[in-house]
């Protein structure tokens, strides 16, 4: 059986948090200087493990195993949220990394197949699950010419040629060589915390539909302009933002969530009534049923709003994503490796975040592994999960591996 | 009686308004290349209406009139709001340049002393009202040390170096040198303009009481966050705006106005729940009883949402400005010289905006004039008011001036 070197493991997720480094977390969106850095450290790791590393043309590193066995896919993502934390996608891509290195190593499983992949923008600055979506060819090139930096608003076109892959090659899945894709996460919620178990099993990767709700009203002085006659848009914004909050848990199931994560309001100065406003709103849920509820409220808000006034709301949706449940037999899998590492410790749980798991599944059989994140902590640099659950989640997902790879 | 030339003036106000044109308005904050450039070609005007020039210590250009009768400071400022208007302070710091050059031409009044001010930086890009209140001696070297641009955070004394006034003398106000302060500007509002009026001759100018709110809550993954377990800083300063909204009417005055013209939430990303955000807030009144009422009812909101949670409020006053009456001989002066050019069309009414001449007004004898505002727009670029009434503004203007130092 394939050994997993904790210490090893460790290291290399401490070395790979350098790129980037914030606080105690990491600052590494996807193009950015040090996420292309840290892609050429991984490919160079990639080929010490023997295996043939290429960064794709949308950021991909993809790491190919010339082994002639049957074979799985591995891996996650490695860029970040803003300031956000050091394990999040990569403790993933680290796993792929040292299982394909353990399997290397054990004389049992040298010619067996493990390709390794950091998907690239997972985290949506250009794209959301870009490097995944690629691969499995649902990205038209028309997408990457008009992908634009959503906080400075860089081309995606001129962010790939700042890092040398303007004509770089986009990888794609090759029909048949994979038994299935597995990948790693951090938990990024609080469930197995306080439930006191040590490993998740993903059952589905929630759906999420989001929004982008403009107002325009009049920009005026803040001094002159009476109440009344006022049409001030950043108002408009909170009024609705507030009739969300009141009247969205009618409509939505147990663990459905909502968010506004970014709001902004025009000019911007103290001293005048804002003319426009905008927010990002999104929801998710598992069940598509609840997400269509969920809509239907939405629009149902926006339409009094939109006509109560004084401002006009425009609603516009940025995207949907369905549900994708995991593979039931890969599940299995992964339960038995966890019952033998840590009987007892392991439950089965939705995915509340998307990954890139739910668009290889769309493909090829894919399966999850979580491991608890402290304090339900993720998406900020404080961010952490136990050592001792690191290196065990990743002793779990190498015996499922192994297993899924004797089982061809 | 000196003859203001009604074409030279609009030509004055047109030319003036190309440093810095964005669409039919003005983007020129204090210090920026074009409010620096346009103070130096206000200084060239200056000089050709014989007056001597100088930009100050902190931006302020002042031209002295070499005159040794009796003295009237007339001004206003020309640095605008971001995307402003194109007449809003400047209008009347190009009636003050036209009056002096009338009163110069007119050999009745050649050796008449008028002296022109374009304060800087009333509209607080860096200070609130910075050059008036260096000019009447109440601004510390100290304060200016510290001022940062409120966007960038450029410190002031940089901005200053950068303009070429780091080693420029603050201009003082001399004791006893002018009989009076007089001020004229759009009226930035649309009481004017319903009532029929083409002159509004201002009572007082309002107090303005400005906060900062910022809220701590917990950062976290929009997705596996249950709502239960959340700390939404955007959510909680979004609930303490609505019940400002809600239940200020009750506490406010007739013409009280109260404006959140800023707000921001951090990380600002569409899949973190913010664990920060913060608002300005403001409110503005005549009578200094009511914005007392007014500042109750903010702190036991505050202390409210503080007490309820789940996020922590902060609430730290950024200022107050207290009511300034004008003087009542000049408000009878303007009102004459109104009658005599537009019978039957001014008013006396409260201004809603500061302005240079509540802190002229501390120290001289201060007035202000106001013209209408097409549709009570200001701080925006579609800003104007009608020709006709530009001129007619300033004709009035110099016949008060005029009235007054006949009276000396």
């Amino acid at each position: 059986m394939p050994r997993i070197d904790g210490d090893r493991l460790l290291g290399d997720l401490r070395r790979i948090a350098e790129f980037g480094r914030y606080k105690t977390g990491v600052h590494r969106p996807h193009l950015s200087p040090q996420d292309v850095e840290s892609r050429r450290w991984l490919c160079d790791r990639l080929r010490e493990a023997g295996l043939e590393p290429m960064i794709d043309g949308v950021g991909t590193v993809i790491g190919r195993s010339p082994g002639k066995g049957p074979r799985l896919l591995l891996g996650s993502h490695s860029d970040t949220q803003p300031r956000g934390g050091w394990l999040d996608g990569v403790m993933g891509v680290i796993y792929a990394l040292e299982v394909a290195r353990a399997f290397r190593e054990d004389p049992g499983t040298r010619d067996i197949g493990i390709d390794v992949a950091s998907w690239a923008d997972e985290e949506s600055h250009f794209v959301s699950l870009l490097g995944s979506r690629s691969f499995i060819g649902t990205l038209a090139e028309r997408e990457i010419d008009e992908a634009k930096h959503r906080e400075d608003g860089t081309p995606l076109r001129e962010a790939l040629a700042a890092a040398g892959l303007a004509d770089a090659r986009r990888a794609r899945l090759e029909e048949g060589r994979y038994r299935a894709y597995l990948e790693a996460h951090i938990e990024q919620g609080g469930v197995l915390e306080a439930t006191g178990k040590r490993l998740g099993i993903v059952t589905a990767i929630v759906g999420s539909h989001q929004f982008r709700l403009a107002f325009s009203g009049q920009q005026n002085h803040a001094g002159t302009t009476p109440m009344k006659m006022r049409r001030d848009a950043g108002v408009a914004m909170m009024r609705l933002f507030n009739d969300i909050q009141d009247r969205f848990p009618r409509h939505a199931a147990e663990r459905s969530v909502w968010t506004v994560g970014r709001m902004s309001i025009e000019p911007g100065a103290p001293a005048i009534v804002p003319g426009r406003a905008e927010m990002l709103f999104q929801f998710r849920d598992t069940d598509p049923a609840v997400l269509q509820r969920m809509e239907a409220a939405l629009m149902e808000i926006v339409a009094e709003h939109q006509q109560r006034g004084p401002c006009a709301v425009e609603c516009v949706n940025v995207s949907r994503s369905k549900p994708v449940a995991m593979a039931d037999d890969l599940q299995a899998v992964l339960e038995r490796a966890a019952e033998r590492h840590a009987p007892g410790r392991s439950m089965r749980m939705p995915s509340g975040a998307g990954h890139d798991a739910q668009i290889l599944g769309l493909r090829i059989p894919a399966a999850m592994l979580f491991v608890p994140s402290i304090g339900g902590v993720s998406h900020h640099y404080s961010e952490n999960t136990a050592d001792a659950d690191i290196v065990l989640g990743c002793r779990v997902f190498a015996d499922a591996a192994a297993e899924i790879l004797a089982a061809a």
